[in-house]
């Protein structure tokens, strides 16, 4: 029998201020919890991009688990029978935590673009809500791939009293030239898509072309140009003289696929949102006071304090979108704030996908280092 | 006082046979030449997706010469003081040789997607039928780079007889997966441009909006991320909290110029028919005869002509878009026809773009072959 989780949702009715200045006047964070709280046990676990609160076990009558519950479980990497692991649909996402498509009180109707920028802090400051409201004070360990190692980058940092620990996966400090030209033309394909409408689309059709064009390069992206060759290759689906204009290679239906299967479940201005956060995070910037976007007048996690901790980063090889030189450059970073940084390169073939699909070696690394806490 | 070049038009009035069994009922041929044609002289140069006729030297008013002017001209390269020089623009472009923009005689209106698929060897017939009005019987080379590089490959194994040499510079024997992958993804964010109309936009708004997304992504696969990170790097255009909807950052303004300098002087459909004829493009099945689309019934050069013809073959160590190690494939398949066939991979950090920019080494080399043949 599966284990059944449910995603749950904090309202908090009160004024929410993000790292901008803007406020929200409340917000709704959606979140799931796995295990038993025992007080000095909890892990929060960070979604990439398109993934949500339900990162493990079955949603009642579905039989597909959460994204990560291949590492997620008892006796798995994140061993649901010692940690209470935490879960929670990011900032700015549209799984349930308030968002470009969530209903703004002012009008009852969704914000569109007149939700306010966000940023990664602003993902962690919710997280850090989530957490008190739970009456969760201390972290074993915050940890995430991709964006979500973003966020557990940033919440180890802005709230360093309360962590003992972070794990980073396929992840950068700060996303390159390339990193944001890939986002940029994601974020072009759907603002040239006229049901886009400048985002008030909620109400009509939304703009499924520039979203599923802008998926279908995030997955040229998750591969390896390896692994996609020995998936696809040059194999084509039909065997007649191919119509041009419809896909005819593996590989074609295959990004199609993606596409379609995307826009089903995700909000376009949610991609715009998420994806500018990426881009603009540079937690060096971020963590020495000196970003652009950084609020005034608030208090962070002292870095002194982070002299007692330790932090794991995990990169793959044959990631190229988040390459290993850029974990190294996060263990560099670490290292010189005094934080007791692991490092290691997991030979896999599955590109940056590898921290959703190669969890043999992965969990070893996560519960050797989860032991060693 | 910079030498003069013109595109001048050969119009053939008679049907011109495509691979596919299909017929363009007529053709015109954009084509130019350098240097001083001498009977054994002539080399003929092929240019990448979006180039053109114009290769080297200025047009009449103009400040900017032709594609590969540093490569094409007095002392250079391809020396305009010793060859004869010959570039068309290819079939099923939009820059004077027929393609989806030009007339269907039968109706007097663009073919739009009524012009049939076209292929690679479609391209290197057309350019026979070019070389054969010129009075050009033999070819001391075919040289081109990126999608120039097949249509090369193509005419040297198809036209053996007239040529002894081909130069293949940053290309492949066929495309892989992620290649196919890259170009999908552009064809996708044309026709899902509302404009594209299903390729009936000739008399109004071209899909700029598509065929600009699908630039933008060709430029992100052109550059070598090193080179882009230093180009670029986080750079910001404006030094104000940025409104996330408009580019921000440096390599999104580029980006964004490019799209837009693009769609003034390409066509959506020749984008579509140019990029598939790329994907369908497999050397082997076509020069074995076991390619689904080949014509029946034509006479071909016969691979035995191949064993007293040289090659080069030349990459660029940072080209992530065609690799070394495809370069190196195009080797290994020509020495097996017992093609006599050198490889160099040059040292250079402008990526797939280097063909274009980085000439100093890459003339040493040509210029080495050109004199050996």
């Amino acid at each position: 029998m599966n284990t059944l989780a449910e995603t749950r949702i904090l309202h908090i009715p009160r004024p929410f201020k993000l790292e901008s200045g803007d406020c929200l006047p409340e917000l709704d964070i959606a979140y799931e919890t796995y295990g038993e709280f025992r007080g000095d046990n909890a892990i929060l676990i960070e979604h990439a991009l398109s993934g949500d609160a339900h990162a493990a076990f079955y949603h009642a009558g579905e039989n597909k688990p959460g994204w990560w519950d291949v590492m997620i479980g008892p006796g798995k990497a994140f061993d649901t029978d010692r940690y209470f692991i935490i879960c929670s649909n990011c900032l700015g996402g549209c799984q349930g935590t308030t968002g470009p498509s969530s209903p703004d009180p002012a009008t009852g109707r969704p914000y569109g673009l007149s939700f306010p920028p966000i940023t990664i802090r602003d993902m962690a400051d919710v997280q850090r809500a989530l957490l008190a409201d739970l009456g969760v004070e201390r972290l074993v360990c915050v940890a995430g791939g991709s964006m979500g190692g973003m966020q557990a980058l940033q919440f180890f940092c802005d709230y360093s009293t309360m962590c003992a620990a972070f794990i980073c996966i396929a992840s950068a400090l700060k996303h390159s030239a390339q990193q944001i030209a890939f986002n940029e033309v994601g974020r072009r394909a759907i603002m040239a898509d006229p049901r886009w409408n400048e985002g008030r689309y909620y109400a009509d059709v939304p703009p499924e072309a520039g979203l599923s064009v802008a998926r279908m390069i995030g997955h040229i992206t998750y591969l390896s140009e390896k692994l996609m060759q020995e998936k696809f290759g040059r194999t084509r689906k039909d065997r007649h003289v191919p119509n041009i204009f419809r896909p005819s290679f593996e590989i074609e239906h295959y990004l199609d696929y993606q596409g379609i299967a995307f826009v089903k479940r995700f909000d376009a201005n949610s991609y715009l949102y998420i994806t500018n956060a990426i881009d603009n995070f540079d937690l060096i910037t971020s963590i020495s006071g000196t970003g652009r976007t950084r609020g005034e007048g608030r208090a962070r996690g002292d870095i002194e304090d982070l002299r007692r901790k330790k932090g794991l980063v995990i990169t793959f090889t044959s990631d190229w979108l988040y390459p290993p030189a850029q974990g190294r450059e996060i263990v560099r970073f670490c290292n010189a704030l005094h934080v007791h940084t692991s490092f290691t390169a997991i030979n896999s073939e599955h590109g940056h996908d590898s921290f959703l699909t190669d969890t043999r070696t992965q969990s070893e690394y996560i519960r050797g280092f989860l032991n060693a806490i």
